[in-house]
């Protein structure tokens, strides 16, 4: 997606954003490094679910994306639900979906879950056609009007829903060290001794030591 | 971790980092939102990386972190590798490590790998306490102790070897819709034709639409 900052500018002022949701828009963009559909959708959808939980992006919430696409990052630059700081839970379910709950002593913690609807989106034939992943959509030809249907379609394609998400307590846990590599890892994440990145969860091959 | 804003910038003050690295570090504690001890060596370890590899934070990197703990926020902030632009993966294996490889048209990419050397943190006690989470360490009283000491320390806890990384092409999709929930996800998520938002990762309980 290459669209000039001159050009966004102009289409965030013609469709009347809030100070705030361009302040938003601004800040994403830089962290994502381009201004992807998915995240500009995100941007909503995190401005919506916060505003129905009724908190501020300032106070301390945890969040979940059920997407590793796009919309994990508004969850983090907006609100500081990090992957880092474990207030950002990604679960691969696939569906262009977020939720944010308050942190609890309780059991469950209230929260918001925000979601494309898929009935309203039908109103929106570039956002549909490239939701869909359709073969008529042409990031090329149409990626402007997409942009263009997004900041107009604001939360008028999103659902909402209240919910209730397990509070998942701190689990305590024991340095262990992986027999294969000599590195330090919490004991339970050997699996029959040796730790993943010897085992199941290896990703790279060694190619040579650096003094 | 509580610690004052002007003491954590006299500690940096007194340990001489560049000002590249004061900048890197003031960044990542905002997205995080305080200076976690895991959080500071990730910025060491990400600026040693980089510099390894011989790139630029402004260069179109891949990075992967090894662990949730921490160290996928420095990647985050300071290359812009995140988890929603697809340039971060988090692998769950529970090393304290980070990766980080260009882009390549070949079938593998020329990658450095950084890890805390566990024969190298033997001469930080405060860290090497920390890190293995002995019950020595306390927190409320070495913590201010430990971030000296990271800061003493910088690159000198840690080691580099030269990986080889798999590069993943983009893989095609078709959308489809779950019969339970009526949303839309990527076929291919989709297990025994229910997403798995309404199966297996099922993780919220509904409490009510709101309109």
């Amino acid at each position: 997606m290459t669209i000039a900052v001159d050009k966004l500018k102009s289409l965030m002022d013609s469709h009347s954003l809030s100070p705030s949701l361009k302040e938003y828009f601004e800040r994403c963009i830089a962290f994502h490094t381009y201004p992807a559909p998915g995240l500009l959708i995100g941007v909503f959808m995190v401005d919506y679910a916060v505003s129905l939980l009724g908190a501020t992006p300032g106070e301390k919430l945890y969040a979940v994306s059920e997407t590793y696409k796009c919309a994990p990052d508004p969850l983090q630059v907006i609100l500081n639900c990090t992957v880092g700081n474990h207030r950002l839970r990604v679960i691969p379910i696939g569906k262009f979906a977020i939720s944010v709950n308050r942190a609890s002593t309780e059991q469950f913690s209230d929260g918001i879950r925000v979601f494309i609807d898929p009935c309203k989106i039908e109103r929106y034939p570039v956002i549909m056609a490239w939701f869909t992943n359709n073969p008529s959509f042409s990031q090329k030809s149409d990626g402007l009007a997409l942009i263009d249907e997004i900041f107009r379609a604001g939360r008028d394609i999103l659902s909402a829903e209240r919910i209730l998400v397990k509070v998942t307590p701190k689990q305590k846990w024991k340095s262990g060290k992986c027999p294969v590599c000599g590195e330090l890892v919490p004991q339970d994440m050997l699996e029959q001794g040796v730790c993943r990145g010897c085992g199941p969860l290896a990703y790279y091959e060694r190619a040579g030591a650096i003094d």
